[in-house]
């Protein structure tokens, strides 16, 4: 890998919270939306409704980053959505590997916004003896043993762990070994990585209980 | 449907943004862990951990809901794991239908923490004529066109909605015409419900754009 690992701990990135930069995702969405109708700026009020938060937080979230408002006159669709863009990495391509080539792995490899957003599936990986060697598109499914060698070749940079849950550990320390920075978690596990590896957990359940949360009087 | 539709607008869960939502769920799997562990109490820092925010902050979502810590003790964890449980709608079954029966439904169907949290799938719904009538456990696949018999007679509550973009809406309209009141939506579309239905979105880029915003410098 030619990254090497300067973490320093006054990163901007390191300051901004997990939910704000949801947040800043979901402000890219709208401005993408407003900027094909060619609207020309947005209220941080209207930004505000998007998040359920408040004008004022809106402004905080985008003040990490710039000035970007005008009082009186709000946000420059055009200009702010291109920043965003950039803060959020998707201003290129990433390379991502499928660790895992179950119906969820299935799912990802055909889910229509990674590529939109610069995702690119460039390997599949899994242990099954079934699954090594199917061709999905045109990437054929690898052994995990040729985890390294593959990632080095096509300078994989973030690997999507979409393995059973009982695996899901030592499937990690694999990924970690090759040098892969960023893992997206899909197991239902907590997992344990180096400081120097950026790891997210999406669980499914979740969303689920922000609905129950909302039909339970 | 039995249940009527009475969202007075001083309900408790309309006040509480969808951040707070998704760090109750967070806590709760903390307070099982720490429960299984046998773990008396747990303090606010370490709830706020979890969360990656302040304990004032943790101090704050769970005041909403009533006065579980004691100064210099911290909380409960049975206690506290037993309200939240309660409040986020776990203690309880929830009767759930999978609509589109791809890749995504598939995954989601095997996916073994929601019938753990109480979501139990109980119809899987699609028009494609090869998969309707395919047997996925011990449920048949049925034809969209039978959505609001099979509701009504296997008391669905949720649906989760996984189809393509381009019918996701015209399918979420036929699921609130059914009675639903909560959908889970998957398909990258925005969707326009009425006011008495709950919407949650879940956007898979999004979780991916959190690394990528941390592995840009």
């Amino acid at each position: 890998m030619e990254k090497t690992s300067d973490k320093s701990p006054e990163k901007i990135t390191d300051k901004i919270s997990a939910p704000t930069v949801m947040r800043l995702s979901e402000y890219y969405r709208v401005l993408t939306e407003l900027d094909a109708e060619r609207q020309l700026t947005v209220s941080s009020s209207r930004l505000a409704e998007v998040g359920g938060i408040t004008p004022s937080q809106v402004r905080k979230d985008l003040s990490y980053f710039g000035n970007f408002g005008r009082r009186g006159l709000g946000y420059n669709v055009t200009e702010l959505r291109r920043a965003l863009r950039e803060i959020l990495g998707l201003n290129r391509r990433w390379n991502v590997a499928l660790v895992g080539a179950g119906n969820l792995g299935h799912a990802l490899h055909s889910y229509q916004e990674f590529r939109q957003q610069g995702f690119y599936v460039r390997a599949i990986f899994d242990v099954d003896p079934s699954k090594v060697g199917e061709k999905w598109g045109d990437i054929v499914v690898s052994h995990l043993d040729d985890l390294a060698g593959i990632v080095a070749k096509e300078k994989i940079e973030i690997a999507i762990l979409v393995t059973p849950a009982d695996v899901a550990q030592e499937v990690a320390d694999r990924i970690v070994e090759t040098g892969i920075e960023g893992i997206l978690n899909f197991a239902p596990r907590k997992l344990e990585v180096p400081d120097s590896v950026m790891l997210r957990n999406v669980n499914l359940s979740i969303a689920l209980e922000s609905l129950t949360f909302s039909l339970t009087s």
